[in-house]
């Protein structure tokens, strides 16, 4: 997506053609800096330091960070060791441990000179598989938005408008994103849509990624407060909301940032249609329930008591919001039934946000068919 | 209510008899400061600075500056104005001319020499119909959490848990308030009650205020994002909701805080009772369908982009949150239609979200009673 009028992707290799660069996310949406990768001690700090963020684009991180890893010393022991920091930077994070396990697999059968060439090859694979199913999922989504711009136009109305929620943009991801995708493909294609930003409190990814990204990107957005998506809708101002996932469940429950939830509660009253955009890798086939079954991280009460953004002058400075010594209470996720999901857009296809839906775009998991191990060439946004 | 052990009110006498002092609620929840008005100007400019907000508190406030002009100038001249400056000032505020008209109506007969006499008399009773209204709906809502706390010792809980979204407490009243009333009246008779605190981005009224009032009135709370509610419902963390009203229609449609309706639909999603507290003067008897027929105010963008609070060292900060530049969308308030509402809790009673409920306990409403004018002794906290 575009950055200053100029296309970038979230990670990319330098001018002379080893090097690493990222956008260092810390500094946005006030200010826009490169940081050079150069070695693996450099790749761990990015991602422990959440200079990188998203799942996809941790994945992708990591498998460059192997790929600096080869190059400087390709011996069993460093391939080991660069498997082990890079591990240890965000435990949780799936796509971590799964791009780590593509690249040690394939690098560990080679000779130690041929692995850095090798090693910056499927890192440059495993980026590619992501911007091609995110690509195919903004096609996908693009047509829903482009449907609802005909029914927005017989309503009379100059736009199409899109609610979404949190950060599922090509920051997390290599490029596109997952609910943001159909946006950019829509505006592309000279669909005049325009997006509600929800600020998505504590952490503000909607005001700070997702707002920059649509702006350098020129879409048309409005900020608005979390509270207020609701109000929207029963005014007619969202013709559609679109949003991520982090994790689903196999009957289509999906657990996204915190206060999605009430965002298809208000949709479902109000009959906006309410999709889930993800990759086929969020898909949690263990999982039924949503509500009873996903655990939810409670993160830090500071998020909630305090915030950071740029004071006058420049400098950037964290205030506290409440009283001294107040108690504060941080889930960072909750999960929307499947009854309130219109429906899911995955890089297979859109289905219906059940059992059924599901298995027809993923019939190799229907009971019956061979079982195979899935291979998730991406997985929902994080942070 | 309670601050540093010691009972308040918003407003009240100095100990030299004619002085009123307020507190500067533009400094919570990081300063307590008592600002002493002396006359007419100050009065004036406490309100329009909003070193004193909430519908009965303004009317409060500027009952006592028609009682300080006519010290300074008993004339008929300074009498009007007296009136025609204190009704500048918040000129949307319902309560602001309603206390101004009434002390207007009962001085101007009066002879000059007898008017402050009975302009401290009639701001003093305006206050104390105020606190009676608002602690009977206290008694009223404290039965229900008195239930809703039996219900939960059944389900093995340890307390109570409420949650309120914006600020209907005492700051906004003279004392108790609306929605925090029946908690204050609860917790004072022992029941163990935690409140869940809603930030309620954006003025954040819930993180300032509310935690404030009950932080020094020693009520267990806990402060949420405005995201939080519904993943706390989903999981029974929430035994009931009380929230307070701007302005209720004839039907028991709720105009609040925006966010309200969120919470609404989530409540009614997971069979959490939701009450409104309301004094009888927010009813608007000429409407009906409050979504259709309330117009909502859209307030300053800035709002929405930038924050203020207390920087590290104790000075306060505002910040920007979202990429320079960036438009936002800031409406105040929305509806939740009374489909969504429990109850309805009145100085006349408690009584079901519908025409029929409200006609219960206002009969001289129905058709066919004798028409008469109200006398709003109180009205919706504002800001």
């Amino acid at each position: 997506m575009k950055y200053n009028g100029k296309p970038y992707r979230t990670i990319w290799l330098g001018s002379n053609g080893w090097m690493v660069e990222v956008i260092d996310q810390r500094l946005l949406p006030h200010q826009f800096e490169v940081v050079r990768l150069k070695g693996l001690d450099d790749t761990a700090f990015a991602i422990r330091a959440m200079v990188v963020r998203g799942a996809p684009l941790i994945g992708a991180t990591a498998a460059y960070g192997m790929a600096l890893a080869m190059r400087a010393d390709a011996s069993d022991a460093h391939l080991v060791a660069a498997y082990d920091t890079l591990l240890a930077t965000r435990p949780t994070a799936v796509n971590l441990r799964w791009a780590l396990d593509r690249m040690r697999a394939a690098l560990s059968p080679l000779p130690a000179a041929e692995r850095t060439a090798a090693a910056y090859a499927l890192a440059s694979e495993i980026c590619e598989e992501d911007v091609v199913i995110n690509s195919t999922i903004g096609r996908l989504g693009a047509e829903l938005i482009a449907a609802a711009w005909e029914r927005a136009q017989v309503a009379g109305r100059p736009r199409v408008n899109v609610l979404t929620h949190c950060n599922a943009g090509w920051l997390g991801c290599v490029d596109w994103g997952t609910a943001l995708a159909p946006v950019y493909k829509a505006h592309n294609a000279g669909i005049p849509v325009h997006v509600w930003v929800e600020e998505t409190r504590p952490r503000n990814q909607g005001a700070s990624l997702t707002a920059w990204e649509l702006k350098h990107h020129g879409v048309p957005y409005t900020i608005i407060v979390d509270n207020a998506g609701g109000h929207l809708m029963q005014h007619h101002m969202v013709d559609l909301c679109i949003v991520g996932t982090d994790r689903t469940t196999s009957r289509g429950d999906v657990c996204n940032k915190i206060g999605t939830y009430l965002k298809g509660l208000a949709a479902h009253d109000n009959n906006v249609p309410f999709y889930v955009a993800l990759p086929a890798s969020t898909i949690d086939w263990t999982l039924d329930d949503g509500v009873a079954e996903i655990p939810i991280e409670e993160r830090d009460a500071r998020e909630v008591t305090h915030i950071r953004g740029r004071a006058e002058g420049g400098a950037m400075c964290e205030v506290l919001l409440a009283p001294e010594g107040s108690s504060a209470s941080n889930f960072g996720f909750d999960v929307t039934p499947a009854r309130l999901v219109t429906g899911l857009i995955t890089e297979r296809g859109v289905c219906p946000a059940s059992r059924e839906g599901l298995l027809s775009l993923f019939p190799e998991r229907s009971e019956g068919a061979a079982a195979a191990e899935p291979s998730p060439a991406s997985a929902g946004v994080v942070g």
